[in-house]
């Protein structure tokens, strides 16, 4: 019995293993999914951005913006530029490269790939949008370091700045989001939502990239918090763990069909305040300086400087 | 004083580590734990399946499920079965090697392992295993080429499928549960808890690999989702974050035992959508088409059609 | 048009990368925060501890606790001994580095580094820390055990207590916890918040290495679990997703500073049971063997053996 | 002294790095080459095939050439096919982008990169060049099939082909060189080169990828042994270490340039014996079945059939 | 034109791969080699061992022979021991899994692998060669220590014994044959020249595993050295680069068959020296003491104590 | 009989591994020896250079030296100042930290370090080293591209000097030299030992890093070139494998002692050629423009412009 030989019990055992008819299988499901989707058999390579890549470039640009910190260990002082300059060279090409995919793909699903001057078109963007978002930089540094700062002042557990931004996942978040956010506007939503995503898998904070988010936000514990597409929120906020900003419903126009980029999320002002579990839905405004309780459920607009909270918070022992 | 040549300073300084006591304590802490789970000195090498092993092998089942997306960055169509191929060639034999364990560590728990032939035994169980694994990919890929499709349809911010593909956290959870559903019909119940911990690590989505679920479950967000063992979901479904399908109490027999595997979670039946935050309890029914509001807490049966929601969902300023 | 010779177009089509002028913005942003921080210029280099260096010392130190289960998977019983010293004796050099850093940092902080003995002090506290660690270490094994004996029982849907350890996220929290609260005792507490956050990145749960944890804890399911610094947890506890034990407010002192370190969180007693998205607050106690509903909020101390449900649990169709 | 707190003592100490001043001596050094050198700025990035990439692709064509001898550890019979198709479409695309580096190099060497048309041309070519070679292989498995026949039976020592396979440098040398050869021959020297001397670092051989070998060519130890550009070597020959088959000299035209591509080496015929350290130089003719002794100086032809060897081969003691 | 889209040319502009037709042509190719090798169709995976894994077992083991110079670089003297016994349990069993393969391809090649208690045989066998191999190694600890004694004082360059060890590709070929020496004692001769050629690679010098070779053994730069399978080296000897220790021709039997494992390479007796390029050939004696002059071909014994030389060494100018 | 349950036979069938008495043997090994060698136990970690960390300094160097060759695939010019900073700062702390090992290392073997102030002074000296090594790149890279030109001069075959730099192992040893000789300058001649034994192994030319050699060295093939440490090589020589420039014998004194340092090696002149093969041995001058024929023999002067070949350089046919 030849097979008893080999460290692992060979699958002819149990008969061989039914490659060639797998293959196959799955061959013919793809090919039933892209009939479904109407889609030529592609001549080329895969040709979306990659979650791995984008990753890589996140992890170098945080190296980039706080290279003494989160940089690599052996950086000194009087090497900071150099390092700075390197990483960002690195990542911004990588980063256009990704960006390059994203367009090239978005051109392919409205058909307009036809003309060969697409590809020069495509390029020359990229290539503008890559040197816009780096110029965004230094602005989106100067955000981070005022987040930083509300979280060391809002947490009185905070033993210095250095802290948070080492520890805090809503600064994890943040310096996600900042870079998301910006690539949004720049009108890569697909690399902005996989940047997003990244956060949210290590944060469990979900923030869409589309949320416009003040200076100092924090964030504390931010496990299940979830922030919509359309969502204002101004300086200074803090807000808890598995707290809601989300939408009531989705506006549809006349006939019958949802209207994307309708606002639909809240409006929080200034130093509002929101405690663990709240859910706030619908395009309302919480005014500046309100405190919104824990578990609270509110679809109406709350007037500045007040305080919601549960009619009965306590529930009695039975 | 010569310990200051070094980089570190020694642990001399203060004391040497106690490393031989230290050792010796912990040889006699897992000595006590074993005597305290009468288990015998084991002959041989660790004999459990190995979570970095089966994270490869799901990564690996992935891109041979989706070769185009989520395979290799420079496949192209004219090399997708060859690389189906192969990636199924090695990952079936990996997954055959830690199917393998599971069962010989099943049949060590049982005190059966005396027989010579159990080794022949698991290795031919093994193999068959695997290969009906193999054989119900193309029907996992069709399920999941579904989910995607819902996602698409639910989300009025998707894109394009290939968006929901590559970042939304509930497809990711949906590939780990069809694979984990599979291993644990088959009989690897450790393999499939271990795929779907993978899973709920990365999405904060923990869905029982026993959970029974149809075509086109999209899942919204999803962190905090729980999905129990013996859950029944329909197809076209819509859950969002936080929702938890559990079960009310564990049934017990007479004498206070508590029964294993009976039904204790819901049914959710087709076209079902629960918003955020909603707790589902007990072996109860969504008839078809329901509503389940955020936040609510339902442990009777909800008629097909219906809406549920919170009686008074607005809380007041105080 | 050379460019066109490159496999990616070159940022030149766009106008070339304005890396020097990025890098002076960054360069300026850091000036900035530093001089608002009242920052020296440093002369040396990076001079706090790493999250990826901590990262892989709890992985280490895993195996070393449990070898036979999380160490290399050729270990064998004959070589166990050989594996948990040369394991300890890398791990244990290296968090003595981590600590040495957060001592340093420390005491810059409170600007005494000025005198060289500074040195040598935080050195020989370092090598006497770890040792102390080190010979905790045993203690830690055996509370584990009794967390995965807890979790095996708890569960009915555990298979063996290998399951428990290999795959449940509540029990990998507790080995980060048991290994951060320790740190914490010590007096590293950023060392202790990183191993902390590691793990909650990792299960969602969110344990403050402050809290006090008796033998036997189980956490289910555990995403969105929030424990706070100063809550204290009995015997045999146990809780499921979404709870939190949080702090009603901060203790301010006459003069409307925060008072840290002050008690503000629950004192848990033996055998409670807190179910799924509870919320309790304060400085309040869970009598022994007390049970607490799902979604309650509790801001009141609830007698040993009473259950604690909500008011209207069932929402109604409307 | 705050340097004194650094694991490595700042270069402050001894006076900082002086790195602006390093870089810019560095830059004009650079400048001052390309200036020599007639070279423009050069727009975009590396233009050079990569000696990692080929060693990586040379891996691979080994594995996809000896599938269950120096392919993955794992693979079996079922699944060979699969493993070599993969690996193909792997390294052949990889092939295929350094094929283009190469030529479009060469394109600009000659100053004839202007012409936006040479993209195009150089892909079509790359690709075709590529096709070719890849259709060569199987001719090239079959001849190195004969070099190990002819290494085992040649070898006294040898136990079997496998040994021969996996152990003899002057078969990893002929695998290098067939492959060479071949890129030789479709018109990429460079490429070909690289992958020669990939082979002499790793063996000592140094083989020109334009020496021309007919099957079974057995080389013994190896270390030292040159064979030129130009050399052609029959069937079944035999040549021991440190052997070269060189020129005497540049061959000149009228006004004293060297002319290149003129043959130059000596002509092997086949069954040839060379024994280690002899030099055989010059366009020279080894009859067929001669034999070289040791250390002899060959310039001129050698009859089929008969034995050189030095005058004095024994040195007497004195 | 789509194909311009793609970073890199598709190959389609050059036809498609044809890789269905290079993978038959492959496919042909391996089955008329195994058909002219009457191999019948394996059934499982490759069975032979792995230079890969060998590699790593070596350089395993030489740190765990010099823990402290070629160990781990945060070793300290207090954990040595648990590394020492750490890496060898890791590397001895690695090791014994090499053995099982080679003992089991031998006995394949013997066509007697019918029975099923080969695999308990020569699984035994493995475990009692890897017990004698590991009760080996403190005796060539010693016999290494007195070669880098040897190197140290026979090289006026050499600073200290550390450097020796270190740096000198001598003591690198020293520490391979030693190791590889014990396994061709031990009946594995197929691993002891994978390791023998690890070490050729790596340093130029060329040590059949056969060679016997006493304590401190010196081979001055090395590139070149040849020494054959029975050679025999007395103690304290001293070789310099391109020497080889060869045969003069195989023994054959009457019947013309070459005999092997005759003696049939020279006798080097005790503080011979032997300077570059020297060739000896022959079972013949050099005397204890005997000094043999660069470049000179040796095929007859040399008395103890004579020094043999070129006759005219001196080329005159011309 | 559970052994056969797992995948490799346990050693248990053959008995245990003996890895307690191994382990003791190795003990009294090592403590044999360091006895023999007087050392005193030591107190901290491994004090010596270590060869992966020079392999990837100098791999590092190189990238420097050479941005646009041996750096990283996607640099581009604009980029290559930041890369060449940030490269030199890693590399050049890098070598610092090993500077400081050797110059400790010595101090030790001198039984100097008693003194707590040798710390100091070690580091100070090992900044200064650093600095001035820094400070003689740019002149490095100046004497590299002579060799680069003279190798694309010199050599028919080469195509272009970037083909030289990417392929030709006799630059790969010169820019390995030209580093390793300013090591040696600056007085750490163990880092200089170990980079030239890289080089060494990589390209079997064995450069002795004392070697002066002048711009223009062009060392073809190579393989098994040996030159001395005291050896003095002009402008534009040319070299072939297997030349050695060694010494006659060692100089001692009146007492019999080698003394160290004396010159001993050949001094050649500008332009001087020398064959393959040829042996230089002792202080002799071969004068400018010499031409030494191959494996000729010369221990006495050589005139400028004189040819030297062998005698009777053809063996007849016998």
């Amino acid at each position: 019995m030849t097979a008893q030989l080999h460290p692992f019990p060979s699958p002819a055992e149990g008969g061989e293993l039914p490659l060639d008819e797998v293959v196959a299988q799955l061959r013919q499901a793809r090919l039933d999914w892209r009939a479904s989707q109407q889609r030529p058999r592609e001549a080329g390579g895969r040709e979306l951005p990659s979650a791995e890549a984008l990753a890589a470039i996140v992890e170098g640009l945080r190296g980039a913006l706080f290279p003494m910190r989160l940089g690599p260990p052996d950086l000194r002082q009087d090497g900071e530029d150099f390092f700075v300059g390197h990483s960002l060279h690195t990542q911004l090409q990588a980063l256009q490269g990704q960006i390059l995919l994203e367009l090239r793909h978005a051109a392919r699903q409205q058909q307009s790939l036809a003309a060969a001057e697409l590809e020069a078109e495509t390029a020359t963007q990229a290539a503008a949008l890559t040197r816009r978002f780096a110029l965004s930089l230094a602005d989106i540094r100067r955000l981070l370091d005022r987040d930083v700062q509300a979280a060391f002042e809002g947490d009185p557990a905070a033993r210095s700045v250095d802290e948070v931004l080492l520890c805090y996942p809503g600064i994890a978040a943040m310096i996600h989001h900042r870079l998301a956010h910006q690539l949004y506007r720049l009108g890569v939503p697909l690399l902005a939502r996989m940047v997003a995503e990244l956060s949210h898998a290590q944060t469990g904070i979900d923030i869409h990239p589309g949320a416009q988010i003040g200076a100092g936000l924090f964030i504390d514990h931010g496990t299940g918090v979830v922030i919509g597409e359309t969502a204002v929120i101004g300086e200074r906020v803090r807000i808890y763990q598995a707290v809601t900003l989300g939408a009531r419903s989705f506006p549809v126009d006349g006939e019958g069909h949802v209207q994307k980029g309708l606002p639909r999320h809240p409006i929080v002002e200034d130093e509002v305040v929101i405690y663990a579990g709240a859910t706030i839905l619908g395009r309302i405004t919480l005014g500046r300086g309100a405190t919104i309780g824990g578990n609270v459920w509110v679809t109406r607009s709350v007037a500045p400087g007040s305080h919601v909270s549960q009619a009965s918070s306590q529930a009695s022992p039975n």
